[in-house]
């Protein structure tokens, strides 16, 4: 296993060297632009480094690493449609600097393309690789779904909530692990392990991003801090507080999520403090631990060398101590 | 090979039998209404009259044939969204009925399923219908792209729209066939020529469709007669109008594709009658019949018993006799 920063080099020398199709512009144009937004490459970094765990050649698993990227960016267009959002890695999303049919018809593509990079495996890796995919793609679907049913739905549990993120998230950051382990063709139960490794981190993951938003530092967090209240978001810190919270704390969170002042600093002090007071915040780092150490039990498990064990959990541990 | 009505009936029992998933709602509902809407199911019937051909049980062909199906869905889907159309079939589009965010995450969704259903076949089939898929999946969306391009292009040229109809239209046709073939696992040979027969019969007839849509019988053909002229398309019969006609004769088509009067008889009239006097008209089923005769040339080198290849011709004559 090596740093992630070198995956993260190969990975953006392997992107550099992609060669889509050029024409018709107006389809692949907008594909060149999103991909060459860059972004962390979390998802491809894991896979390759889960291909290097089990002993495969990196370079074996550039094209399983690449669909996943390329299905990432397919999701962010959609979803950016979807979400009416402006700006995407502080550029310009796809439907803007384009337009609408742009970017669904973009996005399709893209989804295709993601696809077709299976095809450089040999059929029995080809198959197992794409029904993953089908699966995973699916599943992000459905998540993406629940989280836009949530939205008008005051009813949300706190388990439904954690299907949602699940769904929308964690099965993707799962998919990539476990095509690594199918590319490196390690046993069945090594390449489920290193599945719900990554599925309990991603799931850790996204609800440390919750309790960022709130309580993040504003000097790191890559998003403005208090974006999810200022948008009324039903997050886990949300539910928790709803759940613990007396009847006049709850009288107060349901009447500060109705209301959208034109200045939110207020508003988000006020959410923070029932968050904490609730002690919501608290069940979410508690959450948060809960997921991560999952992850780690599962990491016990894996046939591997206990140095490799040792560098997954540490970069398991980096990624949940970010303050970012 | 059997009548075109008993693969019909076998198509139309099979999606009957498909049981989607329920959850969430809001995403296999849309998918379940636009599958029920039917149609004439051309696609997937040919995939299994390619593979009784090639002697395969038809019921082997019946998850390929579903795929192509869903794919065809998943694209009126899309498509319906950039057209902004308000019916398909008669019935309220998947965005009207519900809205855009929905039409786009459901077309989504059956882009997926497409894929998933060649899941039911051995690894070596599988990736074989896959790629076929892939490239073709692509090429709807380059021939959806094309279509849009011309839209705002006045130099549109005749090899460019046989293309833009081509990867729009045919090349699904050829590829429903194609995996008939495959599944068939008859020779590369014959699995490249009747991928050439559907392409030049899915050409001929997108073709025919642009002549009936000015010269149709309004009591049977299924849209409106003259809805390409009332929204200026700009279809082979206008591209040979162009082509053909005297400067006189181009400026006055320019003209009439560039009003959008309250009552459109007379402008209908006016084109249709600048078609046939250019010979644009001639030119055409000119058009159509090259095609169709390239069709029926590929039959003769396919390697199958003759009567089968009579049957295929009586089918393409059956297909490009219609007048609706």
């Amino acid at each position: 296993m090596q740093p992630l920063s070198n995956y993260q080099t190969i990975i953006a020398e392997h992107f550099n060297q992609i060669s889509l199709k050029k024409e018709p512009k107006g389809l692949y144009e907008p594909i060149k632009y999103i991909l060459d937004l860059g972004g962390k490459r979390m998802r491809p970094v894991l896979t390759l480094m889960s291909a290097d765990i089990f002993n495969a050649d990196l370079k074996s698993a550039l094209p399983a690493a690449t669909a996943v990227e390329v299905f990432h960016n397919f999701s962010l267009i959609h979803d950016d449609i979807m979400d009416d959002a402006p700006l995407r890695r502080g550029n310009e999303t796809v439907h803007e600097k384009w337009d609408l049919n742009t970017g669904i018809l973009s996005g399709d593509a893209m989804l295709i393309l993601a696809y077709q990079f299976f095809e450089a495996y040999e059929p029995h890796i080809f198959q197992q690789l794409a029904k993953l995919f089908g699966k995973t793609a699916l599943e992000v679907c459905e998540g993406q779904q629940y989280d836009v049913d949530f939205e008008t739905r005051d009813d949300v549990t706190i388990p439904e909530y954690l299907k949602m993120i699940e769904y929308k998230t964690a099965v993707l950051v799962a998919a990539a692990m476990k095509m690594g382990a199918i590319v490196a063709e390690t046993s069945e139960e090594n390449a489920n392990l290193i599945y719900d490794f990554g599925l309990n981190l991603g799931i850790a993951f996204q609800l440390q991003d919750d309790y960022l938003d709130a309580f993040g530092d504003p000097k790191t967090f890559g998003k403005q801090v208090g974006g999810d209240i200022i948008e009324n978001k039903k997050t886990f810190l949300y539910l928790k507080a709803i759940e613990f919270g007396t009847t006049e704390q709850k009288e107060q969170l349901l009447h500060l999520f109705s209301i959208q002042p034109t200045d939110n600093t207020d508003k988000i002090e006020s959410v923070k403090q029932l968050f904490v007071e609730t002690t919501a915040a608290d069940a979410t780092r508690q959450a948060i631990q809960n997921f991560t150490q999952k992850a780690f039990s599962t990491l016990e498990k894996i046939e591997i060398e206990s140095t490799k064990k040792e560098m997954l959990k540490n970069f398991g541990e980096q990624l949940m101590n970010r303050n970012v």
